[in-house]
């Protein structure tokens, strides 16, 4: 379970550094800059979890993701030119972080008892929510509408996850595999600028 | 009991088919598109349920929801153009979901002991949200706050609904008839270009 | 706990009220106005109650809040020119409402067991969040995100009520004089227009 706890954690602070830098681009102060990272960081987890009913949502009962969304304002206000050098290692792990908390609010979702379809659609909003309600609240479309591959990804792994676990239920590589199903698929999709257009016939 | 899940799916399918529509407006993908959809589709049941309570939300207890909403997407893709050439009939059918939304709305909360103004209130809220969620999302300023009569409709449906229950409570044509009132308003204030507007004296 | 209800009923309606004089900026029609100036009023309430799973939210239990907030409506309709004469008070007003918001909100989050940081946290959102909720919905970047103090007002008092209870747990003393302090912060923020700006080194 550690390495889980461990990758959870990574993946919040750099989902609050992504809110944080897109605060600075929108000249926020110190409060909107908090805001954006807090919302970024834990928004998608927030709203599964309001949604299937587990409140208090999961952050309140563990003061660690608090501190490490705080920590991200003076990591980007000391070292805003280190953090922008590293955009790949930033990318990995942010993929990271939304292939992890796929799988996450997938189970968290399943062990209610909703049903498989139902937990796939809170596994993707886990993941990718928080961004969503970074753009909302910075007065944007948000990105995913009309990025690359991203909740794409999260879906595709999120269904590999629940035929492995139809498979081999409770195998420890089925959460491994899964995660690392987002990561190459997102990977590629940014390689290769994969996208999924809609337009329809006229 | 039957005649209102059809009405519900049918005005399920058609909130979802607006949404979809307005992704391809903003030339959203796939995911922008399924998003939206959903939205407009379950977004004021969604918020109803959150603030009355009612958790894990309505949705997420029968899968149909989700089908329908699916269904959506190729929809739109292969018929546009023969959707686009049917605005009076899908009027019409959005009319029928704001009307059966509001009462099923007010009635759920209701159940649950609410005060009969509170219960207005969410069957307004049910009705009308999925729509200012879309358009939040689309980042654009919510239609109904400044669109001919829509949200006032669903408010007369609704105190008639109450009316008629106190008078004759459990009567079906209650239902029946508060859901044809709704209809009837919004046909006329469509047709007449009926409006609110809320100039202060200065 | 009479003055803390009548604080609480006037913070309610002055927020209403400039929820309502928001929508008439944006020619916003009667719905428009009434559900931002209702947004604007218990938007970060209800965000908090839904957030630490208290629901129905409060509002719904007290239908004077509903009432208070209907009557914003007449009030800007036909008084508005003596409203906008008034802005000293009502920015007094307003000031005292996230005051006490905050300390009500944070009350309410440690009656349920949670950490005082949480409680920190939750007590700024319910202070603070109708207002983000009002400018989200008029498509609007939310001012707090880059205005002067406001959320760090709010911030300093709850952090000294948490401290005053540390020190002299129950006595009605704390909530007046956090109250007070929150005030008095943002009245010299506001005069002597104290911001928070956030720049990284480039």
């Amino acid at each position: 379970m550690n390495w889980i706890y461990a990758l959870d954690m990574i993946g919040t602070l750099v989902f609050a550094i992504s809110g944080v830098l897109a605060a600075v681009e929108k000249k926020f102060d110190v409060v909107g800059a908090f805001v954006l990272g807090f919302a970024t960081a834990v928004g998608g987890g927030t709203l599964r979890d309001v949604l299937i009913g587990t409140t208090p949502v999961g952050w309140m009962n563990d003061t660690n993701y608090l501190i490490l969304i705080t920590l991200a304002l003076p990591l980007c206000f000391f070292a805003k030119k280190y953090i922008l050098r590293l955009p790949k290692s930033l990318f990995l792990f942010d993929t990271i972080g939304i292939g992890l908390f796929t799988i996450l609010g997938l189970e968290k979702t399943l062990s209610l008892g909703l049903s498989p379809v139902i937990a796939l659609l809170m596994g993707v909003v886990s993941a990718t929510f928080g961004g969503v309600i970074r753009d909302v609240l910075s007065n944007q479309v948000p990105l995913i509408f009309r990025k690359e591959i991203y909740a794409s990804a999260c879906l595709v792994g999120g269904i590999a996850y629940l035929v492995a676990e139809y498979l081999n239920a409770g195998h420890p590589m089925n959460t491994f595999l899964s995660i690392f199903l987002v990561i190459t698929i997102r990977y590629f999709a940014v390689k290769n600028r994969w996208g999924l257009s809609f337009n329809p016939r006229n």
